[in-house]
C-alpha cells in the first residue's frame, strides 16, 4: 500500500470516502466548470451575472453544445482529485468533442488556459473574452479542437476517442489515458470494436486506458442503444469486452450532486486500485492470463442542471438538452430570466471572486504544473517527441549495377531497414496494420520485433508475443485511431495497408490533416511526427483478389486537403522507396502517402541515382530514352507508379527497337505534389523546370497507377496539359492475370506505343505497322491468358534490354 | 407444434438427432462441396481424378482461399437439411466473401449453376468448366461476386456482411437470413456494431437475421480476437450484444466429422425452434421486451480437411491454410501427390457419377426450387422489386411566383413529400440516417411513421416505435449496409446523412459501385433501386460545427467510378430538391448523390420552371443576367450548388447595378454530370450544346459547391476550361459565420464580382471602384461578424431584386 519507488504512480491506497470539504470542493469545481460553460454558450458581457441579465448579453446566434458538458466535467473534477491523490499524469479524451466548452472551461480553472492564451486571464475581461471568443467570428471553435489546450481528440466527427486512448497509452507505461466516451459514440463501428484493444495492451511496457461510457442516455435526437438494453446486457457486454464494468449512476430525479459525487469519487478509488494491482502483478511477474482491466459506466442524465422544463417540454435528461437546450434565451423576458437563474443555480458568486478569478477553494482542486490534465504534454506530443535514430537506408538497398537487370520486392527490402528502426528505437516507434504486415511483405520486421497480443498464445503462434513493435487487428480504423494517437503523444510509426481498403479510413484521414493543418497555424503546438501510409498490395496487383480490391482514389482523396500537410509518393522499385520512406519517417507534421509494390520487379536505379531522383522527386531517365543531346523530343513518354514505370519503359524499348528515329524522352515521377504548380503546393515544380522537362509542345504520354484524371488536376495550370494523354485505372477491374490488368485499362506497353503513334504528328502512316503489331499482341497476349491462365512469357519475361536496343521479344534472362 | 397457417414458415418442431442416411447425406454433400472448391482452387483438368494427378492437371497461378471455405459449405449443407424440413425462404451470406469457391460449389450442386450458366452443367465438362474458370482469366471472380448465384455480398472488404443481413431481413417477414461472419471480419468496426442490429429488427414485420460466428481461429497470418479470448467472455459478449448464443464446437485433432454434423444439426434444430418461439409469441401479442435472438458460435479448424501439415509445417487449423495451403502442389511430385490425396479424401467417387454428375443421394439434400439459396429470388433483388407508388411531387412544392421571393427549407419541404411516399409504400421503403433524420429536417416524414426500436421505450421518446420506416443508429456504416442489403432484395430507399461524415462510407460506397457496375453486365441479374444519398448540413452550413464537420469531398470520391453507375446533383431550392429526388427514386441501378441545404433559403424556380431545369441538367437563367437576345453575353456566371447559387446571382444583381452595360449570362448547373463530355458519362452534354451556353472564348467565373479542381476535371475537354475559373471550398473552414465561411474561400459574392472584373477584358480599370468597393464590401462584413457575431444584414437579409436592378443595399423584405 506504499509506492514501490518515486516513479511508479501506480499503487494502491486506502479508498477515502469524499466527504466533507473534499466533497464541496469537487462539487465546486464542478459547478464552476458548469457555469463557465453555459457562459461560453451564451454569453456576450456579464459574465458574473453582476447586472441583471439582458437580452443583449446574449449571443445572437447560440452556438455549442450543452448536452454532454456537465458529464464531461464531472468527471474531470474527480479526475483533478484523483490526480491530486496520486500524482498519476493523465490525459483526458472528451469523445463527445462536441462538449468544447466544458474542456476549455476547465482549462481555464486550472490556469492552463490563461498560460497558453494571455488575454483570456483568470478575471471578468478575462471571463467575458472567454465567454465570447467561443463558436464566435474569430474566436475558437465549439469543439475539442487543436486550439483547446489539453486535446488529442477533436470529437466532431464521432468514433475514434477509445482508439487514440489506446494509441496514446502505448509505450507510456506510466500514463492512464481516461477515454470518456459518448453513450452514441459508443454506437459506431470504430468505437465498437475499439473496446478489445485492451487486448492489444502489455501491462508493463504501456500505459493503461480508463473507459468512462458516458451514458447520458441521448443522442442528438434519440435514445443510444447502450442507454435502452438491460443493465445486465450492458454488464455483459463490457465482461465480453473483457473488462471489469463499475457502475455509477446518479442525478435523476432532482437528486443531490453530493450524493452522486461521493459514489464517484469511492469508484475511481476502486478502480485506480484494481489498475495499481494489475500493473503490480505484471511488476511481480505473478499476472496470468490477459488482465481484466476496469471501466466505468457513468450513467446521469443528459444536460444535467440545466432547466427541467422549458416551454413545457422536458428537457434535462432527454435528447432536447443535446445542443443549446434554450435556444430561445433573448427571444423573451422569461426566457432570459430562464437562463438566468439556471446560471445562478450554480452559485456563481461561492466560486468566482470579485473581479472574475476562481477561488482558491476552487482552483485547489487543481493538480500541479504538468499534471493538470490541460497541460499534460501527453496532449501537446511535440514537447515529447525524440527523433528517431536512423540506420542508414543506403546500407540496405539493391545492389544495381544496370537498371532493370536485377530483381527484388519492394516492400520486402524496405522491411529489412524497417526491422533496424525497429532495434534503434525500440520504445517510440510502431507499425500498425490489419493482418496484412507479412501480406505486405514486410515480414523481416519479425527478425527484430513481435506482433504485440495480450489475448492466448498457443505454440502454434509465431511472432506474437507479449510485448512488440508491430499492431495487427483486422480494423483499419483501429490502425489509424492507434496510430494517430501514437502520433499525437510524440512517437512515430507508420501504417501498411492494402490500398483499396485504405478507403476506410478516408474520413479519418480527413479528420487528422485538418488537426495538422490547424495545428500548425497554433504556436503552443509543437510538431508531431508525420502519419506514414504504406500502401502495397495496390490495385495492379490484386490481380487475385479482383475487382473489389482494385482502387488506387486514395490519392485522389487526399490531394483534396491543403498542399501544406499532404504529401504521395511512388516509388518505382527497392531503393528509391528506401529513400523515400527514410525521407518519410524524418518529417513531420504530414501525412506521408507512399504507394509501392509488393512484388518482385525490376530495379531501376542504384542507391545514388534512387537518392538523386527522390530528392528531384521527378526527372528524365536519359538512359531510358533515344534522345540526342541536340535535339528537342518528339514525344515523352512519363511514368509515375512501379507498374506504369515497367510498362513505359517496354513501350520505350518497343519503340527504340521499331522506330529508331522516334526521339523519345522518358521522364519518371516519384513524387506527385511536384506536378503541381509552385504557387498550389510547396513541392511544386516552377513553370521554367515543369516546361523544360515535359515540353511545352510535344506530346506526352503519361503512365500513371491511379485515376488518370488527378494527372490533369495536377496539371492543368500547365502549359503542356493541352498535349496531355492520360492512362491510367479506369474502373475496369477482376480476377486475371497482372498483364491483363494492364490491358483492360490500356496502360499495357503495347497500348502505350500505340497512344504514342496515334499522339506524334506525322506518324501516324509512317508506324501503321507497328501500330497493327501492337494491337496483335495485345490479342495475341490476351488470348494466352485464355488458355494458360498465366501471361504469355514475352510480357512475363521481360527484361529492360538496356543499350542493345532489343527488348520486345528478349527471353534470356 | 404444428404450423399456424401454410404460408408461416415458423413454427416449433420435435428436434430429430442427425443420424442413419440423413447424417450421411449432410456429410456427402459437404464432402462434395470441399472437393468441388479445392478443384476450383486447383484444377485445370482431370476433375474427377480418374487419372492420377499430374502437375499439368493443376493452375499454374494458385489463387483463392481455402481457410474460411469447408466452414462456409458446413453450414450450407446443414441450411440446406433445415430448409427442406422447414420449407423457409432462407438467404445465407458468406461474410468471409473470399469463400467465393464454396459459394460456387455449393451453387453447382444444388442445379442453380447450371441453370445460369448452361455451359457448366453438372457433367464432367461441367465440372472441368467449373474448375477452369475460377480466378482465371475471363473466367470468375474469387469472391463471392455478383457473377456467383445467391450472393448479395461480396465480402472482399471486409465488415458488412451482418448490416447486408439485416436490410434483408427489413420486412420480408417470412425471411430467415442466415449470415456466417469470419472471426476475422468480427474485429472490424462495421461489424462490431452491426451486431447491435437486433434492436431494430421487429419481430411482426421483419424477417429474422440468425448470426453464425465462424471461429475458425485466424485471419490472414494471426490468430482472431475472439477465438483467443476466454470462453466465458465470448459468450458474455454476445449475450451483451443481445443475444442467446450456442456453440458448435468441433472439428479438432482428427473428430469425426460425423460427430461435428450431429451437434451441428441438432443446435441448428434448437436454435429454428427458438427463433419460432419468439415469432410465434409476437403474433399472439405475448412477447415482452426485446427478444432474445439465438446465433450460433460455430468454432472448427481453419482449412478444416486439407493436410495436416506441409513440408513439415502445421497448416490445417493454422493461419497457413488461409489461403492456398499447398501452393507448391505444382512443384514436386510428392507435392502433386499430397493435393491428390487430400482430395481423394473426400471420396469423390461416392459423390459423383462417372458422367461427373453428383449422385442423387448428395443433390438430394438441396431444396426445391426457390427454396435452394443459390435461387433465392432474395438475391437477385430486381426479380422481388415492386416500384414505388409516387405521390406527385408537383404537389408539394413552394409556390414561387417571381424568383427569390419566397424562402423555405428545402429538405423540410422534401420531407412533406417523403411522408407521403412512406404513406404509399408502407412495407418497402425506409429512409435510414445516423441519428440525423431530423437534424436534416426531415422531420415531416414523422407525420407518416416512426423510428423502428425495439430496446426499452419510455413515455418521454417521442416517434420511437416497434415498426417505423425510419432506421436511425449513430452508424454510417450500419445506415449504408442496411440499405444496401434493403435495396439488393428488391426494395427502395435513401440515406440522409451530414455531407462531411458520408466519407465514413467511403469504401462502402466504391464496394456497392462496383457490385452495381458488374450487376448491369450480369443478363441473370435484375436491375435493382438506386442507393440514394442526401446529404444536408452540408460544408457551407456546418459553420456552427466547424471545421471537422466542412468536407465536399465526397463528390470528388463518387465522380471515380464508372459513369454507368454514378450521379450527382446539387438542387438550388424545395422545387428541383423534390424534382431531383422523385427522379432519383425512380432510378434504378444508380448510386445518386443529391446534396441539398436544410437552412432557410431562397426559392428561384416555379414547379414547372424546375421540373423544365431538373431535366435539362443545366441551364441559362435568363432573368438573373443581362444579356440581349442579339448579343453574346461578355461573362458567364455558372454556379452549382445551393449556397453558390446565392452568392452568384447576388454577384450578378450587383454587376447589374453597378456595371450595367456588362453582358452577363447566368447558368445553374443541377446535374453536376451534365458538365462531363458526352463520350465520358451517358448524361454529358455534346460539346455543341456545351459551347453554346458556356460560350468558347468568354471568361467564365464558375462558384461551386465544393473543391474547385471537379469542374475542371469535369471539363478538361470543354473548349471553355482555359477561359474556366472556378471558386469552391479550399479547405479554410472554421466555426464562424455563413458569409464569413464563404469569405474565407473566396466564394462570396464580393469576390465573384472581383472575379469577373479581373477576367472580362478591358473592364479592369473602368471597374476599379467598383472592385475597391468589394473589397471594402469584404472587410466590412468580416469585421461585422467579429463584432456582432452574425452576419452582416445587407448580406443576411439580401434578397434577389428581380427587375429592378438594385438588391446591394435593398433590406425592406
Ligand atoms: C460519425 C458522426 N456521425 C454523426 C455525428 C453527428 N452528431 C453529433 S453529436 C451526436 C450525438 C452524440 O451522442 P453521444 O455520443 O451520446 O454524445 P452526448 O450525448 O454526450 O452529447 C451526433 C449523432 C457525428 N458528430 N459524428
Ligand atoms: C476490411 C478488410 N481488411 C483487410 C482485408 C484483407 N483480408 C482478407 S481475408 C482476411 C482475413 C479474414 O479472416 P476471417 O474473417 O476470420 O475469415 P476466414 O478465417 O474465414 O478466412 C483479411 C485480413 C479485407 N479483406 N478486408
Ligand atoms: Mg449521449
Ligand atoms: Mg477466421
Amino acid at each position: 500500500v506504499i509506492p514501490r519507488d518515486a516513479h511508479n504512480p501506480w499503487y494502491q491506497r486506502p479508498a477515502e470516502p469524499l466527504e466533507g470539504d473534499a466533497l464541496l470542493q469537487v462539487d465546486a469545481w464542478w459547478r464552476a466548470a458548469n457555469y463557465l460553460s453555459v457562459g461560453q454558450i451564451y454569453l456576450l458581457d456579464n459574465p458574473l451575472l453582476e447586472q441583471p441579465l439582458s437580452r443583449d448579453d446574449v449571443k445572437p446566434r447560440l452556438l455549442g453544445h450543452w448536452g454532454t458538458t456537465p458529464g464531461l466535467n464531472f468527471v474531470y473534477a474527480h479526475l483533478n482529485r484523483m490526480i491530486r491523490q496520486r500524482s498519476l499524469p493523465t490525459l483526458y479524451i472528451a469523445g463527445p468533442g462536441h462538449g468544447g466548452p466544458g474542456m476549455v472551461a476547465n482549462a481555464w480553472l486550472d490556469g492552463t488556459y490563461s498560460e497558453i492564451y494571455s488575454k483570456i486571464d483568470q478575471s471578468t475581461d478575462g471571463m467575458r473574452a472567454l465567454f465570447r471568443q467561443f463558436s464566435f467570428p474569430g474566436g475558437i471553435p465549439s469543439h475539442a479542437a487543436p486550439e483547446t489546450p489539453g486535446s488529442i481528440n477533436e470529437g466532431g466527427e464521432l468514433g475514434y476517442s477509445l482508439s487514440h486512448a489506446y494509441g496514446a497509452a502505448f509505450d507510456n507505461p506510466n500514463l492512464l489515458v481516461a477515454a470518456v466516451i459518448g453513450d452514441g459514440e459508443a454506437e459506431t463501428g470504430p468505437l465498437a470494436t475499439a473496446w478489445h484493444s485492451n487486448k492489444f495492451i502489455d501491462p508493463m511496457q504501456d500505459g493503461v486506458v480508463l473507459p468512462i461510457l458516458h451514458l447520458n442516455g441521448y443522442k442528438i435526437a434519440n435514445p443510444s442503444v447502450l442507454a435502452r438494453i438491460p443493465e445486465d446486457d450492458l454488464l455483459a457486454l463490457m465482461r465480453g469486452y473483457g473488462h471489469n464494468p463499475h457502475i455509477v449512476s446518479g442525478g435523476f430525479d432532482g437528486e443531490d450532486p453530493l450524493l452522486v459525487h461521493a459514489r464517484m469519487a469511492e469508484t475511481l478509488d476502486t478502480v485506480l486500485n484494481e489498475i495499481a494491482a494489475i500493473k503490480q502483478d505484471a511488476a511481480d511477474g505473478t499476472l496470468e492470463g490477459t488482465p481484466r482491466w476496469p471501466m466505468i459506466i457513468l450513467r446521469t442524465p443528459k444536460g444535467w442542471t440545466c432547466p427541467v422544463e422549458i416551454d413545457g417540454l422536458p428537457v434535462e435528461n432527454t435528447w432536447r438538452a443535446h445542443q443549446v437546450p434554450l435556444a430561445s434565451a433573448r427571444d423573451t423576458e422569461a426566457h432570459t430570466r430562464l437562463l438566468e437563474s439556471w446560471m445562478k443555480k450554480y452559485k456563481p458568486e461561492e466560486l468566482f471572486d470579485s473581479a472574475g478569478r476562481p477561488t482558491p477553494f476552487v482552483t485547489g482542486l487543481a493538480p500541479e504544473g504538468y499534471l493538470r490534465m490541460s497541460a499534460t504534454p501527453y496532449s501537446n506530443g511535440g514537447l515529447l517527441r525524440r527523433e528517431l535514430r536512423m540506420p542508414d537506408f543506403r546500407e540496405y538497398g539493391v545492389d544495381v549495377t544496370a537498371p532493370g537487370h536485377e530483381t527484388a520486392e519492394a516492400t520486402k527490402v524496405l522491411g529489412g531497414w524497417l526491422a533496424d528502426v525497429i532495434r534503434l528505437n525500440p520504445d517510440n516507434f510502431r507499425i500498425f496494420g490489419p493482418d496484412e504486415t507479412a501480406s505486405n511483405r514486410l515480414q523481416e520486421v519479425y527478425t527484430a520485433t513481435d506482433k504485440q497480443w495480450n489475448a492466448e498464445i498457443l505454440p502454434v503462434d509465431l511472432n506474437l508475443a507479449r510485448a512488440g513493435r508491430v499492431m495487427e487487428m483486422l480494423s483499419e480504423h483501429q490502425c489509424q485511431g492507434w496510430l494517430e494517437g501514437y502520433l499525437l503523444t510524440g512517437r512515430h510509426g507508420l501504417f501498411n495497408c492494402y490500398e483499396a481498403f485504405i478507403h476506410i479510413v478516408d474520413s479519418m484521414f480527413n479528420q487528422h490533416a485538418k488537426w495538422l493543418q490547424v495545428a500548425r497555424s497554433i504556436p503552443w503546438r509543437r510538431s508531431v511526427s508525420s502519419l506514414n501510409y504504406l500502401l502495397s498490395s495496390h490495385v495492379w496487383r490484386q490481380d487475385h483478389n479482383g475487382f473489389s480490391h482494385q482502387d488506387p482514389g486514395f490519392i485522389d482523396h487526399v490531394v483534396n486537403k491543403k498542399a501544406d500537410v499532404v504529401r504521395v509518393y511512388l516509388p518505382v522499385d527497392a531503393n528509391t522507396l528506401l529513400s523515400t520512406y527514410d525521407h518519410c519517417l524524418r518529417s513531420v507534421d504530414y501525412i506521408n502517402v507512399v504507394v509501392a509494390g509488393k512484388q518482385p520487379g525490376p530495379q531501376w536505379l542504384s542507391m545514388p541515382e534512387a537518392v538523386a531522383h527522390c530528392t528531384r522527386g521527378l526527372g528524365i531517365w536519359d538512359w531510358a530514352g533515344t534522345e540526342r543531346p541536340s535535339d528537342e523530343p518528339d514525344i515523352v513518354l512519363a511514368c509515375a507508379g512501379d507498374i506504369p514505370t515497367i510498362e513505359t519503359l517496354a513501350a520505350a524499348s518497343l519503340l527504340r527497337k521499331h522506330l529508331p528515329e522516334l526521339r523519345v524522352r522518358v521522364v519518371n515521377v516519384i513524387d506527385l505534389m511536384r506536378l503541381q504548380d509552385e504557387t498550389e503546393h510547396p513541392h511544386g515544380l516552377s513553370n521554367r523546370d515543369f516546361d523544360t522537362i515535359f515540353t511545352t509542345d510535344k506530346p506526352i504520354v503519361f503512365a500513371y497507377h491511379g485515376y488518370p484524371w488527378l494527372i490533369h488536376r495536377l496539371t492543368y495550370r500547365r502549359a503542356a496539359n493541352a498535349n496531355l494523354h492520360v492512362r491510367g485505372f479506369i474502373e475496369n477491374g477482376t480476377t486475371t492475370t497482372p498483364f491483363d490488368m494492364l490491358m483492360l485499362n490500356n496502360l499495357d506497353r503495347y497500348h502505350l506505343v500505340i497512344d504514342a503513334i496515334d499522339r506524334v504528328p506525322g506518324l501516324g502512316s509512317k508506324a501503321a505497322a507497328l501500330r497493327q503489331e501492337m494491337q496483335d499482341a495485345r490479342m495475341r497476349a490476351r488470348q494466352y491468358t485464355r488458355e494458360h491462365g498465366e501471361d504469355i512469357p514475352e510480357v512475363a519475361q521481360w527484361l529492360w534490354s538496356g543499350e542493345d536496343g532489343v527488348g520486345f521479344d528478349r527471353q534470356n534472362y
